[in-house]
């Protein structure tokens, strides 16, 4: 329908919103049709028996249970979901549809207030969780994948996935630009330039032909799963761009990889442009003016990301860049995820 | 962005969340580039300048301005925009960047609750709002617009649009009911099928063919916006639909028609599937079961529609029908659009 949230009857703060806006099943619908990301996870739980045979497993937001699932049929002999939303009383649904019950058990609610059940000082063997959002970190639930790990993941225990990878690049993107940022220049006839300002320093998500990028990818930010602290989705990249090519540059493009590293065979997907279509799309940073640059010119800089103070699901960006070639140019924006 | 609204600081009730949900731009430039949508309004109103020449004139639901701003180059003498989102703190620079603020006064608030600024008795000699949803009424600002012009309408004022009549047909739909409904039967080998229930209640708001239109469409509802009253928002309709091909049946097709006839010519356009994309698209009734029609078999029926009594601006809708023909077919469905 219109992807708006079902309000709720009473008063929502904006955590209420989230659990809300979730519970639709439209966004889930999206998920588990992204083949990409869902046999992904199926390939690493399912092809990977020895590590689930009678293993404890936490899924840290499990929506309607499809890895749940996915880890049951593997051969764990519990498995715990957790999820805040309203669509875990569907997963409970389907979970018994599924005679999967006497192995799954679903507790809904915020994992730092929930009774997983396992006793005082119980552990898990396996966290699996699908807590990506765009550009890996907005809207995304690490967090709390992370304090989940802290409380309850045995020291030898498998997080699934554990590696995840955010890159950058540059693209010539004319055509879209002109359609998404220079139309608010004239409306009907009419200046609509304060919303382009607006439009410009909201990093867009969509998707990216491979022919439009113009540089070699450079990485960002790798994580550990194993080993990352919250501290460190604050973070600070500098990047080096290599031009392949004469062309204009529009835009930086960010996107992430993700990898199953303790699977038998070790599991990867990218959400990049050179790979299969996947929910996540890319996500565009537009420049404010365009770069003009030559085959072999470096492009520099540095971006930073923080969790927005007042709403830490928002994403604060700034890219720094400086072209240095034929027509250097240098520039700073700050952009805003939200 | 995901489409999700922006998240206020403090409580947000439902309301709070509705106005909240259209500040954010991208729903803005979705509206504004629907030129069917706003080539139509700019048609019945820089057209007309005999009917706003020296005039007073309301928006209802003002947004960014545009339809202020027609209004202003037509000739109105004041124009004043009413809404309650934050998108009109970007009306108020666009406005001044057009240097229309002498003419354009726009009010932030409820329409209940503010000051227009008419003085005592203050009346407006034209309406003009752009209050349509998605199949006419679903979060629809109608009512909003009614309280209106019964507090501001001259007697012999105009309102614009002033005609809007909802229609209904009949489509083939196997590929794509397969894809919406049917995937929930299977999904990675697993049980969904409690999810099929819901997603056969929730119409679908998407694009149709008109080679899948294998009905006549019938006219549920006319509404004549100077008479029509709140009470008629509710209202249950006779429908008879007279096959025009041998196919099946996989759902209803909902669609509206508007009209502004005060015009000197009359301006029309269609939300349907024999027209131009519109961003409202039509709204798809799955049906339960898939009727097998033949050439002027009819399909009659009736369908029932009331704003849900805990979130008004949510739609119950029900449909009952019968199928009279070689294969008789009778049944009801109730829906939900939330």
């Amino acid at each position: 329908m219109s992807g708006a949230a079902e309000p709720s009857a009473g008063n929502m703060t904006s955590k209420d919103y989230y659990a809300d806006s979730y519970a639709h099943f439209g966004i889930h619908e999206e998920m588990l049709k992204d083949e990409v990301r869902t046999l992904s996870y199926r390939q690493a739980i399912q092809n990977n028996p020895h590590l689930f045979k009678d293993k404890v497993v936490l899924d840290v937001g499990c929506g309607t249970g499809i890895l749940c699932m996915f880890a049951a049929k593997a051969g764990a002999k519990k498995v715990i979901g957790v999820d805040m939303s309203n669509i875990i009383d569907q997963a409970n649904v389907i979970v018994k549809a599924n005679r999967l019950d006497h192995i799954i058990t679903l507790v809904k609610g915020k994992l730092e207030e929930v009774d997983l059940g396992l006793g005082p000082n119980g552990k898990v063997d396996i966290i699996v969780s699908e807590w990506m959002g765009y550009f890996l970190l907005y809207e995304s639930m690490l967090d709390t994948v992370l304090l989940a790990r802290d409380k309850y993941l045995k020291p030898d225990g498998i997080m699934m996935p554990d590696s995840a990878t955010l890159y950058l690049s540059a693209i010539e993107d004319q055509e879209y630009k002109e359609e998404k940022i220079d139309f608010w220049d004239d409306v009907y006839g009419f200046d609509y330039s304060c919303i382009k300002e607006i439009a410009l320093r909201e990093p867009l998500v969509d998707t990216v032909e491979l022919r439009s990028v113009v540089c070699d990818p450079a990485p960002l930010l790798h994580l550990d799963l194993m080993k990352v602290r919250k501290e460190d989705l604050t973070f600070k990249s500098k990047f080096k761009l290599t031009v392949t090519r004469n062309d204009y540059v529009h835009a930086f493009l960010g996107w992430f990889d993700i990898g199953f590293e303790a699977c038998h065979k070790p599991v990867r997907f990218s959400t990049g442009p050179h790979s299969r279509y996947t929910h996540w799309k890319q996500t565009v940073f537009y420049t404010p003016g365009t770069l003009t640059v030559f085959e072999g010119d470096v492009i520099e800089g540095e971006l930073t990301c923080a969790p927005n103070a007042r709403n830490p699901r928002d994403l604060d960006i700034s890219l720094a860049y400086k072209l240095q070639g034929k027509n250097t140019t240098e520039a700073r924006m700050d952009y805003k995820m939200s």
